[in-house]
């Protein structure tokens, strides 16, 4: 039976993080572990986040977030979080330094192996708690501010996504101020992120009409507002609605994602390659959109007015077409990929957990067929 | 600054009252007071609602609620509530029974009088608590199992709004089968008010987006289920859509209300025309949106999309030729309401929480010239 939760509270506004110094006191947090990585620490974000704060906190800092968080840097962040005795963790950063300190603060409370919670195998059960988790996002794409879920790559080699509603942050603080500096490429892949969150997080057939209509309305926003936000990353109003477009993608997939993310965690966690997700899922989309275009046309026809596309209108065509205009890679040949490293794909994509929301559900053969359109 | 904070948890389907028991068990509740009305219990309502709970409850009835709730047997109900000994509450009815339980709910933690809880008077901050309240709508259309507020005709006549985050009831259990027997008139009026609601909160200039895609999410549903569900009240599938419309509607207006609700509040004070509030919101609906036209251009062009109605279409006209279709009164004066009733209602309607809701806000002779062409 459909069951309809949300959410954390999300602060959302330009100049947002004026509120983490009152907002960690309600919550009790005295001594947070900052999780961020180097390139935010780089542009002064955390000085930005923090400087509101008086007397100006000195809270240990793990800046050392890959680029897709890994289980070792999980667990060097949790000795910090441990030796330094935090009593909670506050994320500043894209969806790697979220979910990286999401698996923290899981792990703080409930407890080592991080694999024993993944939800595919009912890990759900075992989770006992988790230490208070505030995120605050740098770019605009990944919502796992808002989000259920995180996704780590693990020591073995998996990419695996763990899912619980304990999961999901106490508090969001969305400052679209901290995404004015990002460059054109990252907005773009990141942006599409968002984009392909709220398509997918739609056409999933699990029932969640609240969560399905905040899908579309990020969608209508990411289409509108994505080229404008690349075009000139100086404009105030496109940053807003583009991370209002992501936070948006998250609270929509709640209801679970498809085959775009599948792959695009199957390729994410190839390590030579070192991918972007965002990217990785622009690329992907036009492939996914093209195998599930009859197989949702009540929705495909409610996406195609959101975006204020005619009756008839491809939709795959008009995300190669925007995925072209913002700059991003027309195929996965283009960022490395090559048809040797299908095969040792598909596995990985049909274990995700994305891949069992899909309205067509794709076989072995048609992922192979997916990933070779979309090279 | 925009804060985004949703909800209850919704048990919503076919079906769903069953998870009642074992609900009411996790939230600690062993004595609740039923909060209903007399056509509930007539209707076999609170049996089917309680059979599943085996083995089968003795717990106090309150059947007195009013058509339009009033302080005076809220205050019986409290009587009752703590003369039985209650730790909670569960609604089972339309928005009168769930908004005077809250009330009750309200009462029993925090303490009389009602009126020091009026939100335009800060009295928010007076609220301690309030008992945990279950909710089980009967009808599809007031959406007051997910909604921050109840509305309360006070005893000295007044018809107050109260609104606070600690209001939402802790669950919702929306089961369409509890409609299946609602008459064609009351589906269509009570379905009207689902419809307001997402027009209503969707034009409301308070930033919430994600509250606003449910909005038009909940518009498209009842847009295309109302005339099915009044038509024949065995579709199922009209039935779900109705109640599901419902809920969203009373999501979406965590941003606000307007100027339709200000003047339906108004008018359902009277106590000698006793006036149905979701025919008083559709009778009022079209002027409303008459006199907003051009003030939400942006707004009512998504509306008109959502609808499926053409670009250039009048919103009013549709909503007026809706309401002829599904034998609603073609204006107020066919309810009973007079020239005379008019200046009586104005100062309400001005004082009203939903009048500070709106994108172009009515003087008082604008709310004169809203109820004449309402007539």
């Amino acid at each position: 039976m459909p069951v309809l939760t949300f959410l954390t509270t999300t602060h959302f506004d330009f100049g947002a993080v004026k509120v983490l110094g009152p907002e960690l006191a309600k919550l009790g947090v005295k001594r947070p572990l900052i999780v961020t990585d180097k390139g935010v620490v780089a542009a002064g974000l955390i000085d930005q986040v923090l400087n509101p704060i008086q007397p100006k906190p000195n809270w240990p800092v793990f800046d050392d977030t890959p680029g897709n968080p890994t289980e070792e840097a999980t667990l060097r962040a949790l000795t910090l979080y441990q030796e330094a005795e935090c009593d909670g963790v506050v994320c500043v950063g894209g969806g790697s330094s979220m979910d990286l300190g999401k698996a923290v603060a899981l792990l703080a409370v409930s407890g080592q192996p991080l694999a024993q919670y993944d939800p595919l195998k009912g890990g759900g059960k075992l989770i006992k708690g988790i230490a208070p988790v505030v995120a605050i996002p740098t770019t605009a794409g990944t919502g796992s501010e808002v989000s259920v879920g995180f996704v780590i790559i693990m020591n073995d080699g998996r990419k695996l996504t763990f899912a619980h509603p304990t999961i999901i942050p106490k508090l969001a603080i969305c400052d679209p101020e901290l995404t004015m500096g990002l460059p054109p490429m990252l907005t773009a892949a990141t942006g599409m992120d968002a984009m392909t969150h709220c398509i997918e997080a739609v056409l999933t057939p699990s029932v969640n009409p609240p969560a399905e209509g905040i899908g579309f309305d990020g969608l209508w926003r990411a289409w509108r507002n994505i080229r404008k936000a690349v075009e000139n990353g100086q404009d105030r109003d496109a940053r807003w609605h583009m991370m209002m477009a992501s936070t948006e993608g998250a609270m929509a997939f709640v209801k679970g994602l498809g085959a775009v993310h599948a792959m695009s965690h199957a390729a994410g966690r190839l390590s030579d390659l070192k991918l972007h997700h965002g990217t990785l899922n622009a690329v992907i989309l036009p492939s996914v959109l093209r195998f599930h275009d009859g197989h949702a046309a009540e929705k495909y026809e409610r996406l195609r007015a959101v975006m204020g596309l005619s009756a008839n209108a491809d939709l795959a065509k008009a995300i190669e077409e925007l995925n072209a205009a913002i700059g991003l890679p027309s195929g996965l040949s283009k960022m490395g990929l090559k048809t040797d490293h299908i095969p040792g794909m598909i596995p990985y994509a049909m274990s995700d957990l994305a891949h069992f929301g899909n309205p067509r559900k794709p076989a072995a053969e048609d992922y192979t067929a997916l990933f070779q359109a979309a090279l």
